[in-house]
């Protein structure tokens, strides 16, 4: 604040501060391979507010149909229909979006998070971020790449992001819930040069900007190398963390399948039934443990497996074993409990 | 920071931190009359924000017109215009918004700046006041009150806001761009008991909720005092300021009349037509001084007096002769110029 000009704390341009533009957009360019530049970065309160202004932007130059991946986060299916688009369900396999299906969807844009799928933890294949590529150019559409947890991975370097491929054909867009708190309310969205005014308009009709006191913060936090530090510390932390679970997990229910890359804040734990899902989450919760059935995320036609989100971004190294030990028996529990019961306390819970 | 909780930057209530609508509605109570409960005080990013929520809120409802006051600003329209209502004008007098006219302007809501009308400067009067209110009750609508700077009324104690003869007829909209730094993005709504849930969940569905930081720093320096302490503070210099910048113009051009309230942080200077307001305007800038042609914020069918906007917040004491000085040129250069070709001048400029 000591060295914020007037400008800087008065109505600023709704595309974001210059100095938190530059910053975002060298850290997109040297660790996400985004093809970017700061006139074409908008600083977002994060992706759920990103989606909402570019489902409007696109509604209002007359799409009207959005490809998302099935499951999917429901908060962010809202925030576009909000927006005017309705969301087209596409299937999730292991290697990601099935990018297959997407010409008889019969959309006008798509959603999709390559980097580490939400909530199935897959990442997007080199063959399927080629086909969505063409797809959109052949096509004209937009794909938005919604770059979930892609700072987190864990077994190898991530893999760069799709928009590096076609930044004319892809809106990159991204946050700081994960990395640094949900609370922050912080993002960005880095797009095709047809539609970053028009996006940033939209933002200035609906609220001027973002908070300049929270995007001065970032910038200094981003350009004196913080928030790289920050990254990698944490990165140490999150995987001894995912290691401690999945290792657990492999111990005391070994018959159950841990899915998803080595990335991101949860795991997904497979069950053998929709029935088991909702009676693990229940008897999970009496035991003072919080994890989300998988099928909160799932639209109407899903037909993959079913089982758990775990997150274990905020439990200490120490409380892991303990945390296994209580999943696990709620997983003996639900699997001789009463699935139907199960599922009719959940409905009566606030999800 | 260092007393917040994780609870405090996850994602927390759309609505906003508790400890801030406590301290928001406590402040709202005491100094503006707000019939106010933390349950229906919602935390935006400005007024901007709440009326695109609360517009399209009503659109959803069916509403189509809304109100505005002729002139006003045109940023606000364009928030009502995104949010999917048709804004109607209505003029404004010496006596704020012509209640009489509004039945047949056949509107389903009303938007109002009754503390002190922007740009003109009007206060609402008491008689029209209770038509307002009696229009809203009748016919069961909604009117918007934008408290605009009534935070800061030099010559008496300012008249409570209109919502606290009405909470259930009246959403009431502040924010902190006036008394803080329009770069803080920070304000609030209270909602009518029918209608704060859905506003909520639109803000929830658009962008979760506003900066959790920016939220914790604000309950704190209101919970601390220091809010009313700076607007004391604020009170003063302004009222100095704006008696200085009155009597100087007095001086200089005493031929034209200042108009409105002894109130907020700009005066009007009347002038003899739009010609004269165009040509001051840029006569004004070629002698370093931004002031704002009237005109900019008048709506079709405007039929009022010509004149300027002259801020005068951020002008130190000692700069305030000079500034007068250079208006009074600027008037007189202007009287003896060519309207035309200032306007044409004034139409290559962004405003």
């Amino acid at each position: 604040m000591s060295a914020a000009t007037d400008a800087d704390l008065g109505y600023i341009e709704s595309l974001g501060l210059e100095q938190l533009r530059t910053a975002v957009s060298d850290y997109l360019g040297r660790a996400r391979g985004v093809a970017v530049d700061p006139s074409r970065t908008i600083i977002t309160t994060g992706c759920t507010h990103a989606l909402g202004l570019i489902s409007h932007v696109l509604a209002r130059r007359g799409a009207s149909r959005i490809a998302v991946e099935n499951p999917s986060n429901v908060v962010v299916r809202t925030a576009i229909e909000r927006g005017g688009l309705n969301p087209v369900a596409v299937p999730v396999d292991g290697s990601g979006f099935c990018t297959d299906l997407l010409s008889e969807a019969g959309v006008d844009a798509v959603l999709v998070s390559p980097a580490h799928q939400f909530p199935t933890g897959a990442a997007l294949t080199a063959d399927r971020r080629s086909a969505l590529i063409t797809w959109a150019r052949n096509s004209g559409s937009l794909v938005i790449e919604d770059d979930y947890d892609a700072e987190f991975r864990y077994d190898r370097a991530p893999i760069g992001a799709l928009q590096g491929l076609s930044p004319d054909a892809v809106a990159y867009i991204g946050s700081t819930a994960k990395t640094l708190a949900p609370g922050i309310r912080l993002g960005w969205a880095v797009m095709p040069p047809n539609l970053y005014e028009i996006v940033a308009d939209e933002l200035n009709n609906s609220m001027r900007h973002v908070s300049g006191i929270d995007q001065l913060a970032l910038a200094d936090f981003i350009t004196r190398g913080e928030f790289d530090r920050h990254l990698r510390q944490m990165r140490a932390i999150y995987k001894r963390r995912r290691d401690l679970l999945v290792s657990g997990l492999a111990t005391h229910v070994p018959d159950l399948r841990v899915t998803g890359i080595a990335a991101g804040l949860h795991v997904v734990l497979q069950l053998p039934s929709r029935d088991a899902e909702v009676a693990t989450y229940t008897q999970a919760l009496e035991n003072g443990i919080m994890i989300h059935p998988l099928s909160r995320h799932t639209m109407p036609g899903y037909d993959g497996p079913a089982g758990v989100l775990i997150g274990y971004g905020a439990i200490s190294d120490a409380a892991i074993p303990y945390v296994v030990e209580q999943l696990a028996a709620a997983i003996r529990g639900a699997d001789r409990g009463n699935g139907t019961q199960a599922r009719r306390i959940l409905g009566s819970k606030k999800p």
